[in-house]
């Protein structure tokens, strides 16, 4: 599981770093694809999609690195954490924006709970319709 | 746990009622508040804290439903995906905006796991500066 | 994965079901055992497993019970949850008992998410000492 | 994300502070706070919200403070153990206490996952009257 | 969110409607792909990400729904649980093997808790090499 | 919570720490056990438990190992990654296996939040028959 740097990396993962550069306007590559690179297929299959659901469309790319940090803080995952908030800062995310972002994925977390522990049924008003 | 109607509840739930019906404008109380009436302190100070927490600031309130939401799906309760799927759509959300959040969410569990059973380190980039 | 009745049960599943009778005093079996019962081996680690965590100790059973509905409530376990809400009230737990630890659950859940989401690091007093 | 001391902090961030040593006794704040400060309003929901949680009533403090700790265990916030077992230990938790309330963890850990994985079914008699 | 039949469905989805019958040798679409069929793209990029990390490999095709199915029961989600049981006893998964396989769920459920919980530091033999 | 080394444990304890390394064929003890040593009951039922359920049957040794590293992956657990990586590293996976593994688990949780967020409902088919 060790990082596999430029200089070291087969043609096909070069070829998926060179994309993250290139669609980032950056010139390093981070940990995360670095480790990924020990297996090429996933690299390129989790760059692709991600570049995919991550481009502007019906939502802008703030307000979709803003929902990837509220899963990540609500996963607990502190590398997740630390770099979406870097990237969603880069989009844009102010210091009052993440600190709202944060007290609704506090909030939702409390609710989630008392909902399932005191078992509320669903409204009627709020089934799907099929 | 039975749920608390209008009609049988003390003055402090329907006081609580009372302001979630005006500051929603809406003519109804959902099963959450009717369940969680039955613990009047919660009731309040949950109503409060939402209230609160929702209210417009630096995010709007369309997303702050769409970050609700996100943590509702991450977190798997039906009954909070589906009511806060039905105020999201109240709150101006499209069928285009739904997919892509959820695609936002798929992704970050996707990302979450790979990250974690990967054993990815924190890149010093991402790191709070304290 | 049907359920197994008493009268269909194998001796060795028989033994599990008569013991859990016996221990809990009551005259029927719930639907967990029922079901682990096509597994036999697992069906007997868990309920010696079970009998063994739930006895009095330095924790009374109704204590035991709400930590057991507390961690329930927390994995939307919908079965948990209502099952051992109806052991939490055999044992004792009041109403407001009951309303007091949900609570504390959504509570916990709220700050638990803000603390990773803020990355939070560890204050020196609160590491254990080794 | 900086910490904020009571020397650089607001009137208001000093005011819950003050509130914060004065209730628990203490003559210094902790990581959580100090983080939660650059979001003044966060910081002081969250400690009135938890000042009203976690304050003696059906549930004395030590049971409250343990339920605390079950769901943070469950959740795997490394902060919010640590934490909560020094505000357990502080209540009156004792190494058996301590030792026991794991072990509900970490069984009902196990039984939540074996009664999913199994699809079992809610009995009659648990489902909720309503 | 209505589900999208194959007689309602756009050239693009009966294409993947297609693929998947094809590919699975089966003659009709499971809900999953009826109702994300509503976002035509993840659709399309769910379903060739999905036949692209099932393929065999360095793991069998047994081994790895039985992979999915321990995450699914370990999330708690039904439709997962229902639809992995079912795809991995096509794929050959015996009673036995099942509850095996939930056995090892559970116990890694209640393991993981523990160790979190009692904070456990890891081993200097189990650290990466990096 | 210190760790409790073999020359400082109790008869109780060395047995199970014998029982360890004698199953297991190894001349040490990691950290998991050494922790859960301050509480002898959980440490002796675990060491059983897991002796019992990770023990060769319908299910190989890497299937399991493998089984509870997607687990300990998906529920984010620094310590049970690292340590039951390693543990299906000595039981024969390979760099390959290991990646699709992962693939499968990032995977799973993927379409495990898809399920959720969509309301997908079981299809018959899925159903178990009681």
């Amino acid at each position: 599981m060790k990082m596999i740097e430029y200089a070291d990396a087969s043609a096909e993962v070069r070829a998926v770093y060179d994309d993250i550069m290139t669609s980032r306007r950056i010139d390093w590559i981070n940990n995360f694809w670095k480790v990924l690179a020990n297996d090429a297929k996933t690299l390129r299959r989790t760059w692709e999609s991600l570049k995919e659901v991550m481009a502007p469309g019906a939502l802008d790319p703030l307000t979709k690195e803003m929902l990837y940090l509220a899963v990540s803080a609500s996963n607990g995952c502190g590398y997740c954490i630390a770099s979406h908030t870097a990237a969603a800062r880069k989009a844009g995310m102010s210091d009052a924006m993440f600190g709202e972002l944060m007290a609704v994925v506090g909030m939702a977390n409390e609710t989630n709970r008392l909902v399932q522990g005191w078992q509320v049924e669903i409204d009627d008003r709020f089934k799907p319709k099929r």
